[in-house]
């Protein structure tokens, strides 16, 4: 099992994976990240915060990010280089997060590939934007 | 229960948290994610690779990132606006990460913090670099 | 990392934590635990209780007491020597629980601490009441 | 599915519940309650602690109880009243724990029983000791 080369990819290439994020999903991602903000675990507090409510952790949607370089494309193999993230809206519980990533540009010799690395959820709305580089697997 | 707002806050800040990396954890944080990328769940596999064995996934590692800017510095009503994250060395089953944010320049008129991000394992070797900008609360 | 020792300590000093009880939350404590008490996991058989619903475990409800202790006060390095606890009033799954913890009692030579701990549901109402005896770090 | 009633009870009856207390049982307790000590999550910290390592939450190992009270004896349809907890030694990850429940005093009238709660591990040591009351389902 092993992703594509450098050599398999070209510039426009893209995969995408969705995934519902529900409160299971913030909770476990607390715990595991110790991150119990109450913006993600206190509802009472959320609902006093700008987003009205709980969201969940903008990193729980980057994850998602990297399901897709990781499982798709490049796929098994690939090492994460950089990432760059800018979180331009909520994702609140029981958002369904689509998250796509397209290749931008290839660096045969030295075996990089910079990504665009964009989430939106079912509004169509952009959550995060963002820039990957990778190695993907040789 | 509020964090500090960018008139509380002066360059070289700090706020820290660690963590041991638990097989759970990356168990859990594969499922949350959708990221089952065979170089976090599938130990045969990831024998055959350069790191000889699962690492913990990247986002995982920056989420201790995330719990120390929303929980410690600045705190609770504190808003995500970007990260960059640049993956150094991997993260293995049983380390212990220690994220670690120090606040770099403040913006008061714009309410805008920049912080150096990192994220040191058990030995010292840095696994994560990067820069995160955020809103503190008002 | 250290918590306060009983010299930084007055009677009086207080300090609390508040999460939302979800229903992953009692899913998973159920599952840590073994407690699958119909009570907590049977919704049809809850809805003919005199509760008319699953409630969470108050065991777990006692753990955010722990949480104010082991992390904030006294914090780390605390030993926990014992605990009373009164369940007033049931825990819903939805309810957001604070507990909050105050010292009573410094016995220095000892180098214990006596505190009172109660959570409070969004209503105000108490549903935990209980003493705690700790050893703060020295 | 109901437990036992106050007529069904003895002076002297008994029940307990085993369980292993794992690794992954302790990063769900501590997303759950919040209660990410470092003694509980943090390996290297806790190698640094009087217990030599991390050890489970206390709350943990008392919900082992709650688990023989609501499930075994009285069972289902118990409504817990009380819970005093002696932590005597320490439960690490790994131990297997025995809570073992025994009833001590009956009153009929007001529909009220006293156990003896206690917690042993793999080799007898007694962890936690205390006393529970309920009312037992009518």
């Amino acid at each position: 099992m092993s992703g594509k080369t450098v050599r398999d990819l070209k510039v426009g290439d893209a995969a995408q994976f969705s995934k519902t994020i529900t409160e299971a999903d913030v909770v476990l991602f607390a715990g595991v990240t110790g991150d119990l903000n109450p913006a993600h675990v206190d509802e009472l507090w959320a609902q006093g915060s700008p987003f009205r409510g709980r969201i969940a952790h903008g990193m729980l949607t980057a994850g998602l990010i990297s399901a897709v370089l990781g499982m798709r494309l490049p796929g098994p193999g690939t090492i994460y280089i950089s990432q760059e993230l800018r979180f331009l809206a909520p994702v609140r519980i029981g958002d369904t997060v689509t998250a796509r990533v397209e290749v931008e540009e290839l660096m045969e010799q030295k075996n990089r590939v910079r990504l665009r690395t964009t989430c939106l959820n079912q509004d169509g709305t952009k959550v995060v934007d963002g820039v990957a580089w990778v190695m993907p697997p040789r």
